[in-house]
């Protein structure tokens, strides 16, 4: 290659590593990884794998070739999500061990002393024919292998070729910049996931005095996300509210046991003291400069407001009720009604629908109850999902013998 | 500059690219970007501003002549802590604004028609001489301007000379990667206090059923930080610490009210269900994932042990108690007794102190004493920053009459 051209590859080098580190979302840096190295190796297909503790997991694929004969769905078919270890064995593990790459310009007729034997089964499957096979592995700054890239038959003007040594140059720094992307994107998932935890941990916490159980929290966020989404809300947004809803009810904290735990019915008295529950939620989360917790401070005060005006605090009706407060209504709701408590047994999945469709415009966003029941099977997954058991329902009674957790 | 000392500098770019992407601290991220764009253009000093709403904020500067003459913390006495508007202007704001660069061989002697001035109140102010001087604006991948970086006097052997095209070329292809890494670093610290506020509001929910103040969570976890630090715990686990201290009282949510809220004297059947509110936390945030909870179960179960063997759940001594528990013992008792609560005044720091002294390896660690009393002019800085107000002490009495916040 000639140095202008090597120049040029270098030049959108920079400009594919600064695209990569603006990706934060890990499922859309997987496919972006994987174009990028297919297109600067002119390779016709390209394996990507991760890795997990001493193993290698295949995560995602892509065939030039075969996806133009039968679309990416249909190639989707011939891949199955499978692990190997890491180990001398193949090529990608030898890679992942080894740091390593390996650069082999036929596989199908591999040297004798290379160690390795191509293993043919996705040919034959899927009809197509391997032969250069570019193997490199993808680390972090400590030279800790993160994951293995697979490129398959480099193409020259239709015809397929080895990968030449300056296309072996290019994917191994790419390589270094594909590394440090999927740590940094490891590493915001680990945050948002820590985050998520103790918002349903802390959240939860309140099912020592409630009649709530912590799974109520689990499912009536899902269904709040759910809604958002169906909403046609941009992700930022849905996953804000995911993380805005547990909080709905923290409120609760500063209601005294005898009215939070009375086994009847409230006098009129107490629910005044019952319903400022909302209030005292705005007030804990308020004035704050974090976007989710001034959007849970909002969610706190009017997830019992009404469509028809008839809610509290404020009795505000129809788009007066921010959109946030009206999704988790209908998320709370459904969910109380559908599930077991200590007092009542769950309502069928029939007779909530109608209780929604009666409240469709009266205290429900009508147009919500519409998306609510049109997503009703990815309800049902989050409703098995989180399931209580008979031991979520048990209250505290004794409190000498509560054992110790093993930590 | 011949091609392959282009080529060579395209792939330091690389190199430099990747680095810059693992850095996800921001003050150490702004030394990195400063130090990579002097080195490649040959810079003998170099500032760097960051944009915040309508204005630039300078940040930090070099400046290698300068340093090597009077050190680096000598040479910062010449820097002072100031914004300016995104105009014309100023090279920065005009840079900021049209997303362009400004390359000047010489300030001093700018074109009139250039429309800028150059102001030497730096120059007069240290002795130095600005000639070449080259301005280029750090944009995300949406082309928003996040910062600007001004390089000067490009450096070859020993004399001053103009910032080449090459350079130019270079330093933009390096800002386009240090724009996005500061974003990234912004989304990742936005995060990070996003979980931290999250804690603190849900932790100190509880103030509206304990007798404690939202203030005592922020004092008391900042206190566990600084301990862990002068520990020699790392950054990480100092972090970490910070995190789940504050939830180490949550499972008192699951004691009721008469005795949570009991003004006198506990009788020996109520201090066991008191008391069982370590092993409560411990089993509301037991068997998590997520690093911070599974600590933060530890610390709930652990933070009432005493280094003599005498405290609850498990009567440990000395190291058998986690570091911690350890450590958030010591932070919580400290705040506890040095602040006002509504059933008694604050203690005088030296009567604080002193009970320290006493129960230096008794309830507490000894070495963690010795750390804390060492480390006293900063938890002054953070009890005056995170003084109880009068109404944080107020309680809740009438629950009709709460206002609802403006949100």
């Amino acid at each position: 290659m000639q140095s202008p051209e090597l120049q040029s590859k270098l030049e959108s080098l920079v400009r594919v590593g600064v695209a990569l580190s603006s990706v934060r979302d890990l499922d859309e840096l997987l496919e972006r990884i994987l174009d990028e190295a297919m297109s600067l190796s002119s390779a016709d297909g390209a394996s990507l794998y991760l890795r997990k503790g001493e193993e290698l997991e295949f995560h995602i694929a892509h065939n030039r070739s075969l996806e133009a004969k039968m679309g990416r769905t249909g190639m989707s078919l011939f891949y199955e999500r499978f692990s190997m270890p890491i180990s001398r064995q193949s090529m990608a593990g030898y890679c992942a061990l080894t740091g390593k790459s390996l650069n082999f310009p036929d596989v199908q007729a591999l040297p004798l002393d290379s160690g390795f034997q191509y293993n043919p089964s996705f040919d034959k499957r899927s009809g197509y024919f391997t032969h250069s096979m570019l193997t490199v592995p993808m680390s972090d700054r400590l030279g800790q292998c993160v994951g293995v890239l697979q490129l398959i038959n480099s193409m020259d003007n239709g015809r397929i070729t080895a990968f030449s040594p300056v296309s072996e140059m290019l994917v191994q720094a790419f390589a270094a910049q594909a590394g440090v992307a999927l740590v940094n994107a490891q590493l915001d998932l680990d945050l948002k996931k820590a985050h998520q935890e103790t918002l349903f941990r802390l959240s939860s916490a309140a099912e020592y005095r409630d009649k709530e159980t912590s799974n109520h929290i689990k499912r009536m966020s899902h269904f709040s996300r759910i809604l958002a989404r169906d909403a046609g809300l941009t992700r930022d947004q849905v996953d804000m509210i995911f993380c805005s809803s547990p909080m709905h009810d923290v409120g609760k904290i500063g209601i005294p046991d005898h009215i939070l735990q009375k086994p009847g019915k409230l006098t009129p008295e107490e629910r005044v003291i019952m319903e400022s529950h909302a209030v005292i939620g705005a007030h804990i989360l308020k004035d704050s400069e974090v976007p989710v917790v001034r959007q849970a401070a909002l969610v706190a005060l009017t997830h019992h407001e009404k469509w028809d005006g008839t809610g509290y605090p404020r009795r505000l009706a129809g788009e007066a009720i921010p959109l946030e407060g009206r999704i988790v209504a209908l998320a709370d709701v459904y969910d109380a009604l559908s599930s077991r408590r200590c007092y009542k047994e769950p309502w069928s999945e029939d007779r909530v629908q109608s209780f929604l469709v009666d409240q469709r415009g009266l205290h429900f966003d009508p147009a919500l109850v519409d998306l609510f029941l049109a997503g009703m099977s990815e309800i049902r997954q989050i409703q098995s999902l989180y399931q209580d058991s008979d031991s979520d329902l048990e209250k505290l009674t004794d409190f000498s013998k509560i054992p110790i957790p093993e930590l």
